[in-house]
């Protein structure tokens, strides 16, 4: 179940440490016009050591493309591409092969397959997400030639929703070996009215599993989303209007560009929370493999906050959603 | 699109208005004792008219199962189940065929088919979930076999968040005409751990799909949720113990028992979030299909707030998620 | 795993002396014109006791249409459908239960599930092709709207070629208590060429599937099938061609409508061995389910040849897997 | 729809002269032993210039594996894989960009997508059946693990049914410029009963869709397949009997070791037909893209008859088939 996607799919593969990390994203469209150095900027976006507070380790993170592209054109075949994984400093984790980290995968990994590759987290480091970034950066280029964009930004990070704080609690966090999560906010823009399946595969489900399969999500809304708990049906309704330009739109936006499960052609607005980096930079006492009690002395290089690394990571998933529920929809009528 | 699942698949039909709704749930594993009055009774608490404030609209929703269980046993073949719709009042209707009520899957219904039944919202009505209590009631006497079980309760209605309150918030609004929405809390207890595809398929990343695909929610989150943004990673740890029997657990559940994406044995416990009720029982202004002004008295019969009829679908829906990955994970190992 | 299709599914459920046969088939295009009383006449085809040697179980087959369709069109949702088994004589099989008859599923679903519904072959059955030739016929009604036509017929019944002595071999081996097989030519024209996927989904990769899916098919080939093993490259060229009209053909056909996986425009033809009916009218020996030597004295109605009644069953799956085909080639260009 | 299976999965990707074919393995279980060198071994029968009429082009074939296996066992994640194309002679084709080579895709791919890679035929050539053997090579280590074994083995080339004669008719054809096809049998013992899903997926209708999907096959059938037509039911009984081991087993194998649908745990015999290797070494004429008369002079190096190296082709995609129903059969029972 590495695959993610109905028409345009990803399937991603690989571990932190391995060779490399992958995908195949199957069912894009022929003759689209791809930049591999717009592509190859979009994935630094993810990299590390851009941002105060994130990880030490350096990838190039080199996008080799291995298929479906010629000559900048989408050929309509699998584009396969792998991202090569230079920079892994596996003795790291030597001591950590029997321990559980809390917090992280460690557990849940062995007891769902029995094994693990306990270097680096394996294929549960967030590291995976770079297959995510090259796929995503993909359909964004595709999306983008339909008039549609993705927006993302930081709006709260630990208790701070003030965007001049937050370089300021991020490094007082690192300064106690602590870490911090938050919340993100993606505007995607420009959707035509008409996409997402109404009952199972409504398209804000779709969008909450793509976001809440980002490692640490912890919580998914659309439009007002909780706060539409505590609201009356009278403050949010979105009364339909007909435009100067002959369209009909909303005047509100509570339901945040979807009705019924189907886009109504206003913004998409998403609320995306993130949990505080599990990894903290101080001793912490857990259990090994036999439930003996041990301490952590973590020594691998992590981020304090991830946020700003997965702003691109967002869009990225926010893009392949869209973009295969516009192809879903050429199916809608013969 | 009308499938949901991976290994345990519903597959559901039915507009509002029509004959019935039905639905097929294959994959289930041959040999489980079905009690198919356990089932009515589990689908019956979906049922109108038992609450206050819930639609007037009285359908017996008298499960017919047509296939996959004999003498009370599944058998391993598709179960095949209809529900007849007995009590449409579809002539409420006929002056809907035109209008795009605010709030509601009309206008981006006909965005998408350029057709649609608008009796009684047709396919987009709230009716298709009693396909999904149907085929999550079953599941769930699966899982009970298994020592899993699942609980769901109101935790806020409106702003209202104390349940003796509940039905006098509900009073109130309907005596205005309005509509709330509210927040449901759904537990699951005694699932393994192990369960949960890593990447893409993470167990909460399905459930967040499962529980954004019922009508009305606008939020999904699990653990401590969106709360976890404002939150240290030293604050929300779940330190791994040994237990008295020799097991390994969290002393905490910040996590709500999930790590990685995969089960780790605790509580799994989530928080949705739905709308209010979109249909008003006042005025409204909205616009017909030609962008003309109109305004609407609605005359059918709907909810103030569908939560409390909300939560056998929560739980039908969870049901169907653990059964899933729990034969999934039947693969994991050869 | 009862679905079969990509965007086109069709999810069929059903046991032989359950309460129905029925499915659902979802991903049908919007906004087509259905005529149920040619759906109708089309499965009444497929119905018993219209031609010599078919068993005298006679269902009446009044297809229960329950959604998707309204006033005579379809509207994008799932098109629910059941077929009520009326003429059931359970009692036939009673002392079958624990026997397992050669040549049927009897063991091999025991081996597989564990229990079986053991009246009338149960699932096993070749009464579940009536979900198939109805999802199959909405089908080819749409596919005829847009100018494909299916067209089978029987070029072989037992060892006889010529269609003057079929009945007279069907006769005689009804007289002698034996059954026959056969071989059926299924031609579709008038497909564009450009549907299929090249790789794993060739577009006959996807008709063999839903052709040797049929009960009892044991061969299927396309264009010059088997007989192009023992051909030289240079007898089975077809030369391209310029036709008047300037559209782009083949000179001979030898390669049966598809190239690469993808189709050329030519007629796509194609042959489905069947094996003999395996229910012979004669005692038989076979073993129980604890391998005890048993005598069985066949009491059910059965076929002395069926390839009378599949003409239909092979025609829906054709349109099926067309239908499906053309669905996908419009998400291949953006 | 680069992807086979389902929940063994092989998607794959490539162009025949594009930087690599690979390909993504998902649902292996987890803590299997996979002999590379083994691995290696068997991707090398696929290798051309090992037999007489074998294509010139000489492949390395060098089996990257980039995740999925650690110190020498599955992790239970996605096996991805490349294998570079590092002797690509694409200038060959140059002139071929324009031009529909009769009995190839060309034709049929630009309908589908408009564009296409016409260097040595892009996706559609049967080079991409390399990534087939790579993931079914591994299939097939984890089913022999298992006691499962699979063979394959020439029974026809061109018309020549006696294996002492393959070298002479297929020199001859060489010499005349000219192509030849043949007949496969594949043969897979030991596999367990119960193996196969028996309406839409019956396992031969699996089988026939993977070995349908190969390059140039045009035919498939198993057991006494299209010999069934002809035969009487009272002919092809499969009596059963007990075993002097106390299981039971059938006396004949007309059935080819399977009956409606799933394995009954006899051999499972197929055999499946190839048409001759279009490109011959002769002068061809057909038109180009606008339907002009142009000759063809071929420049490339082709087979003369492929039925050596498509018999590993055959045994990875039977071992993945049976890999895949084996995992399927885990969720059957609860």
């Amino acid at each position: 179940m590495n695959t993610i996607g109905n028409i345009l799919r990803l399937t991603s593969f690989g571990e932190s440490h391995g060779p490399a990390i992958g995908g195949v994203l199957d069912g894009m469209p022929a003759g689209i016009s791809i930049d591999l150095d717009a592509l190859q900027h979009f994935v630094d976006r993810r990299r590390t050591g851009q941002a105060v507070g994130s990880s030490s380790r350096d990838e190039k993170d080199r996008v080799e493309v291995l298929s479906g592209i010629m000559q900048g054109k989408t050929l309509g075949t699998p584009i396969g591409f792998i991202v090569r994984n230079s920079d892994a400093h596996s003795e790291d984790y030597d001591d950590m092969a029997r321990c559980h980290r809390p917090n992280h995968a460690d557990y849940t990994w062995q007891a769902k397959y029995g094994i693990r590759d306990y270097r680096g987290g394996g294929r549960a480091s967030a590291r995976e997400t770079v297959a995510r970034v090259v796929a995503g950066g993909i359909a964004l280029q595709a999306i983008e030639s339909l008039g549609i964009t993705v927006a993302s930004r930081l709006v709260q990070v630990g208790d701070v929703t003030q965007e001049k704080q937050f370089e300021q609690i991020i490094s007082s966090a690192a300064h106690e070996g602590d870490t911090l999560g938050g919340i993100i906010e993606c505007v995607i823009h420009g959707v035509p009215s008409g996409l997402g399946e109404p009952v199972f595969g409504k398209l804000h489900a779709q969008l909450a599993a793509a976001m809440m399969s980002i490692p640490s999500v912890h919580g998914f809304e659309y439009g007002d989303g909780f706060d539409m708990a505590s609201k009356r049906g009278s403050e949010v309704m979105d009364p339909f209007v007909k435009r100067d330009d002959g369209t009909i739109g909303t005047m509100t936006n509570h339901s945040g560009g979807i009705q019924g499960g189907i886009s109504n052609g206003e913004d998409i607005i998403m609320h995306i929370a993130f949990k505080p980096v599990p990894t903290l930079m101080r001793e912490v006492s857990t259990v090994d493999i036999d439930g003996n009690l041990v301490m952590l002395h973590p020594r691998g290089r992590h981020d304090v906050c991830v946020l700003t690394r997965a702003l691109p990571i967002v869009e990225a998933m926010a893009a392949m959603v869209v973009l295969d529920n516009y192809l879903i929809k050429r199916t809608n009528v013969l």
